[in-house]
Formats: C-alpha cells, sequence, structure tokens
C-alpha cells in the first residue's frame, strides 16, 4: 500500500515537474486567461459545490471539527462569489515572472543579467478549508509555478470538486492540466511520500496549526517557508503617548484575536504603568479580554478602583500569569501583561519569548523608536502603530499565499515575488576562464 | 554522551544566539577592525598554525584522506599568505547590512521600509579544509551573522588554532567572542543535536561532497542552503561559431575539471556534429579528457581518421557512455557526449539530466539562443561563455561562501549579500486596523 501511495505521489510531482517547465515561460495573457475561466466557472457551479461541501459537511470526520473549524470548511453562496472575486483580483495583479533584477557588464565584457523566475514545483499542505485550495493554486499559476495541494480530509470532497474546476479553466487556456494537482489521497503515508521528492518538488509550504507545520518540518526533506505562529508584542514606552497606547493596545489584541498578528503579550515601561495601566485594562475587559499579570501589574489593578474600570470586571477577567503565559500564542481573548524598567529590557524580552512575527513600541521618543526598529529581530517592527498591519493586502502585495515566520528566501507576508525565485542570463562572445 | 553532547551544542547556540542580537547592530568599523586584526594575527602565528597543520596531517585520519584532501588540509606559508589577503579583501567589500531594499507610504499613512538585516546564526558544516574555516567566519562576520563552525575530524588542531586568532581578533575590536565558534568536538552525535536547533540556529550551510550534503539535508530541521552538485552542459548549436564552441567546449571541461562549474557534459546538434565533433574531440583528447560517447557521436569518430585527430589518442581516450554518465558529476577529465536533433531536444535533455547550476549554449542565431536562456531551467545560463564563469568573484559579488544550488532564497553564487534576510521597519502615528 505504502509503495503504490509511493508511485501515485511520485508519478503526480512528475507530472507538475513537466507542467511547471511548460509554465515558466508562458505569457501572462495565459495565465489570465485560466483565471478568468475559473473565476466564471466558480460562478456557475455554485450547486455543484455546495452539494460536494455538504457531503463533506455531513462526514464524520466533519462531525469532529470545533466549530470554529466547522465554519472554515463551510460554503455558502456568500462565500462562493468571494472566492469568485478573490481570482479575478489576482487577474490585476502585475505579473512577477521576468522582471529584471540586477544588471551588469563585467570588465571582460561578460553581460549578467538577473532575473525573476518562478520556483518550480510548490507543495501546498494545508488543514480543511476549501478557500485555500483556490488561493494557492491562484497565487502559485500567476507567480508561474506548478502546485501540489493536499488539503484536510474534512475536505476532500469540496476539494476535489474545486480542482475539477481549475482543471477545466487551465485546459480552456490552453495551459498544461496538471499545472495544478490535488492528491487524489489523504492518506498520511502519501503525504509522508510526498515530502521526500526533493529532486521533483522544490518548495514546501504548509498552512495551518503548529502540529501540521511541525510535521511537514520534520519530514520533509524539500525546503520548507514556515508560516508559523504569532507571539506578537506591544511596548508601551516611558515617552508614549498613552491615548495613542491605549488604542493600539486594545486594536492590536481585540479587532481580530484569532489572527497571527494580534498582540498577545503587553509590556509596559515602569514609570507609566501606574497611569497607564488601569486605563488601557478598563478598555480590553471591555472588549472580553482577559489579563494575565506579572506581580507589578497586578498589584498596580489592585490598587485601583477595579469596579471604576468597567462594570463588566469580573473574577476571570484578571488572572495573575504563569511563566507559560509569556510565550505563548492565546489565538483568543486574552493578553499577557509585564511592566519593565527600561528600553533595553523590553528589547532582551521581546527578542527572547515573541516568535520574531510583529512587534510594537509606542513611544514620542524617536531615538527609543529607532533603537527599537533596529534592535528587535522581528519580521516586522512597527512605531506607533498596530501589528494587525502585517499582512500582504495592507503592504499592497494584493493577495498573499501567507505570513514567513522564517528568515531564509522570504520574511513576512509573502505574495507573488516571494513566490518566485531569479535566476542568472549571462550573455558573451565566446569569453572563457583563464 | 549523548546528552552532554546535546548540552554542548545547545548552550554553545544560546551564545551564538546572544552574539547574533549584539552583532545585527554594530558599525562595520567594528566588524572591518576584528577582520584586520585577524589578518594581522594570521601573519603574526605561522609558526603556531604550520604546528597545529603539522599535528594534523600526522594523525591516522589524515592519512587515510586522498592525495587531494590532504592537499586541501595542508597549510603553507603561502596558503596563510593568501589567507591574510583574503581576510583583508572582505574589509574592502561593502557591508550589506541596513541596505534599503524597498519603501513605500501606505494610504493610510503608514510608512513602510523593506531593509537588508543579518540572517541571525548561521551554521556551516564542512569538511578537512582550513580555509573555509576563515573563509566562513569572517563572511558571516562582515553581513552581521554568529557562526558555529563544524569542520572535518582531520582538520581539528588547525582549526582550533585558527578558531583562537578568530575569538582573539573579535575580543580585540569589542565584539562578542562568541560570534564566531568552532564546535569543540568532531563526534557526529554533536552534529545530529546541533541540526535540531531550530529555535536557535536560522540557517545551515554545508559544504563538502555529496554524502555530507545528503547527511544534513535528511538530518536538519533548520533550513539548509545546500551547495550541491554541478552536471553543466554545453550545447552547441547547429548555427554556432565552431571555433567559438570549441574553446568553450575545452574551456568548460579543461581548465579546472575539479569545479563544480565544469562542463560535464556536451550536447552537439546533428547538422553540426560531423564537422564539430572531430575537431573538439581532438583538442579534449589533447587536454587529457575522456570523451563517453553516444552512438551517434561514436559513430562520427569512428568515419574519421582517429589518429589525424591527436598523436595522443589511445584506447582510453574514447568509451561507450553509460546511462549513467548522462547525468554524473565526474569532476574530472571526463565528458559525456550526445548528439541532439533539435534546439528543443538540447533544453529538454538538460532540463532532465542537469543539476541545474550552470548551463551554455554557443550559437550565433539570436532566436535559439533567446528560446534557451528563457527555457533552461537553472540557476546560470549562458550564451556564447564558458560555464566555468559561475562564481562569486566573477559576478563582481568579491568574496562567496558557496554556490546554491538550490531555489531558496540563495540561487547561484552567494555572497554577503546572499547572507543576509531582511525585515520591515513601519513607522504611523497611531494608526490602528478596521
Amino acid at each position: 500500500m505504502s509503495a503504490e501511495l509511493t508511485s501515485l505521489v511520485t508519478s503526480l510531482a512528475q507530472r507538475a515537474r513537466a507542467a511547471s517547465l511548460a509554465l515558466a515561460t508562458v505569457p501572462t495573457a495565459a495565465k489570465n486567461a485560466a483565471l478568468a475561466r475559473l473565476a466564471d466557472l466558480i460562478d456557475a457551479s455554485h450547486a455543484a459545490l455546495l452539494a460536494a461541501n455538504a457531503r463533506d459537511l455531513a462526514s464524520p470526520e466533519a462531525a469532529a471539527l470545533s466549530a470554529s473549524s466547522r465554519d472554515r470548511l463551510t460554503l455558502t453562496t456568500a462565500r462562493l462569489n468571494h472566492l469568485a472575486v478573490s481570482v479575478r483580483e489576482v487577474i490585476t495583479l502585475p505579473d512577477p515572472v521576468g522582471d529584471l533584477l540586477e544588471e551588469t557588464t563585467r570588465p571582460n565584457g561578460l553581460h549578467i543579467r538577473k532575473v525573476r523566475v518562478p520556483i518550480g514545483v510548490v507543495g501546498i499542505i494545508y488543514e480543511a478549508r476549501p478557500n485555500v485550495t483556490v488561493d494557492c493554486a491562484i497565487l502559485c499559476l500567476k507567480s508561474g509555478n506548478a502546485s501540489i495541494l493536499r488539503g484536510g480530509k474534512e475536505c476532500f470532497h469540496t476539494n476535489t470538486a474545486l480542482a475539477a474546476l481549475i482543471t477545466a479553466a487551465l485546459t480552456a487556456a490552453g495551459l498544461p492540466a496538471d499545472a495544478v494537482q490535488l492528491i487524489p489521497t489523504t492518506d498520511r503515508a502519501a503525504l509522508n511520500a510526498l515530502l521526500k521528492l526533493d529532486s521533483l518538488i522544490h518548495c514546501i509550504i504548509p498552512r495551518g496549526g503548529e502540529s501540521l507545520i511541525r510535521f511537514v518540518a520534520e519530514n520533509s526533506t524539500i525546503p520548507v517557508i514556515k508560516h508559523f505562529q504569532g507571539v506578537c508584542f506591544v511596548y508601551v514606552d516611558a515617552a508614549a503617548d498613552l491615548a495613542m497606547a491605549e488604542a493600539i493596545t486594545v486594536n492590536a489584541k481585540a479587532s481580530r484575536p484569532s489572527a497571527c498578528n494580534a498582540a498577545e503579550q503587553l509590556l509596559i515601561h515602569v514609570s507609566v504603568a501606574e497611569k497607564f495601566f488601569p486605563a488601557v485594562a478598563g478598555a480590553l475587559i471591555a472588549n472580553n479580554v482577559q489579563l494575565r499579570c506579572d506581580s507589578a501589574s497586578l498589584a498596580i489593578l489592585a490598587a485601583s478602583d477595579l469596579s471604576a474600570l468597567n462594570s463588566q470586571v469580573s473574577a476571570s477577567s484578571i488572572a495573575p500569569a504563569t511563566p507559560a503565559d509569556y510565550t505563548t500564542e492565546f489565538l483568543d481573548t486574552i493578553i499577557a501583561v509585564r511592566v519593565v524598567d527600561s528600553l533595553e529590557a523590553a528589547i532582551a524580552t521581546i527578542n527572547r519569548d515573541s516568535s520574531n512575527h510583529s512587534d510594537a513600541i509606542v513611544t514620542a521618543d524617536e531615538s527609543a523608536a529607532r533603537r527599537f526598529l533596529a534592535a528587535v529581530d522581528s519580521a516586522t517592527v512597527y512605531w506607533n502603530a498596530s501589528t494587525r498591519f502585517t499582512d500582504g493586502f495592507e503592504f499592497g502585495y494584493g493577495a498573499e499565499i501567507g505570513i514567513s515566520t522564517d528568515r531564509l528566501h522570504a520574511r513576512g507576508p509573502m505574495g507573488l515575488r516571494e513566490l518566485c525565485t531569479y535566476k542568472f542570463l549571462i550573455e558573451g562572445t565566446g569569453q572563457t576562464r583563464s
């Protein structure tokens, strides 16, 4: 059985590799034609897609999902309309392939151009989210990459129906049907075999929870770009505008607690803690956020009139933090709070405890801000803005395939350009090396 | 024992991580001061370095090395002089850290800068080559990365002596001594433990033979940038200038057969094969190159007057190729030869059999050249020049840490810039996300 699965994924990867070579040189118009056709096919296929999705939702696997996972699995007419819109938006994005990155003529006359080209074959490993099937397929297609998709088993029928539309769109536009392939099984052994095909697949992007990403990173011999957790910090400096700090803290934590760019950690400079913390605590509690406090911040709340903070204050609104809270990605309405003695202590704490995703300082002191921006070793470092802006759309990239928490290749939001590599084109007149 | 080694490399990696945070923001002058001091220390320490090297060369491990490996392990006064020169050359290279890569102001007023920053902690795994110890340490230092070095056991005493000079140079320049660390054991278990420290080490670069690189790639949970083999092609097109084609073929094969950018494979368009192949065969044989021929090229030689080719022709100069020869990195005075029917057949052959390192077309037909440049999926694609130019110095990068055969992060020659990642610095005025 395992040998059969290995043979199945190997054959699929070989077809993907062949398709990638063809796709690397097709004109933008052909790729856009396939995208336009796909959007039309999605519009015309609501009944079939909703039926496939209903079959998934009725399965025992789907019954075992959490309410939020089940919600992400569910398609509706409105969501299908949105999906078609997102496909049409990718048509409008510039094609990154062929961009001239550098150009030089060497003293020996060699003319060297460094140009952007597709990576080749990209494997996307994700959970039970049908929108990821389409998002990843279209971003890989537009950037000239063949993709191999392996979604969660709870979503298998929906993905199969979507993949059929993608294949039809590719064929209609004269592109290789193998440019986007869904692995036709959710057997874990097939995934394991896939992750070893390093001569055929050039990059693996896992999208999902920590255990999925760890499994992929530990079992893949193919380079992996991880989209891992965000343990993001807001540091309120001694020189912060406290009203701005409150607005940024509440936005970073409460505007979408399930996002990886949401703040999980609040650091407050000791000199403003007594004034700032009771006010922001009230605002956070008003947004149903639970505070997990160090002893210093807890003491400040104890000394203030808690009931004056907010009528919603309850026993569960405020709790002492455990050591684990200081490095936890809650993805929930919880924030851990610490008082720090200095800017340098804040920087050291962030560099030790954050996931190097998105961290912010609020301060009116430019030199403190410059030091923070330089010394905090994270993909995205903010001065006087919410961490929630770490996002491909907010950066002006258009769609994103994710937010890389790795340092190699792509760091932070990954758009079409980050789905490319480069090659050197060198033109001579017969040069040989002495 | 294994737990002890794990503890040893973990502690070493923690110190490297701390050093990397300090090193990321030090001024260029401090890094250059450390480099200058190191060059002076090398100049002043010939006796001690040669003594350590003699101890290595006298070991049973060194006795087991091949003649060429033993040569690479050996230090001489001339080589130490060259080593000091190479350190001083890195002083003259521009510091890549802080380069502004992109800058934009979003409609909401957020000012986004993408700036080049060090990767962090880089692990270099290599064989018994003392020059690699110094080359990698200084390139990592200049690019602001802390490095962890693990060289071959045959070179342990030499590496230890060199590492002591590096530590002294760092300390003299006021930089953290832990910025460059040699693993103080060559036990394989220590390497295995190191390759799992993905929360402390950000990148592994293996330099050496295929088995070392495969071991590292298969056992590392840290992202790896491979510097793998070069199965490089020269394709002589129907419209080639045959004198140029001969010069390029001989240079690509024979100027340094042990280099990864040396040609291992020759493809000849059928329309010029009868005229071109006997001539180039004579020139290659005159350079002691053995030809491993497909049936078509063998038939051409059989029909020509072999002894007229070259007086050195012997039975061993020409042999029928085996299938394996067509994908082999000989690293020796051997070249495999095939006749192809068309440009497209040449492109397909290269995309199937090459290692995507460096491949060349020789032709006077611009449209054939443009098609070849676009369709050959290799890091470096040449038109009318030798593959031997794939090299950091030849590209104008100054020193290189290697030639990446991966597609992610760095492809082709890796200089100081490729030892960096980037981060986003975002300045606002209190922006929150709706």
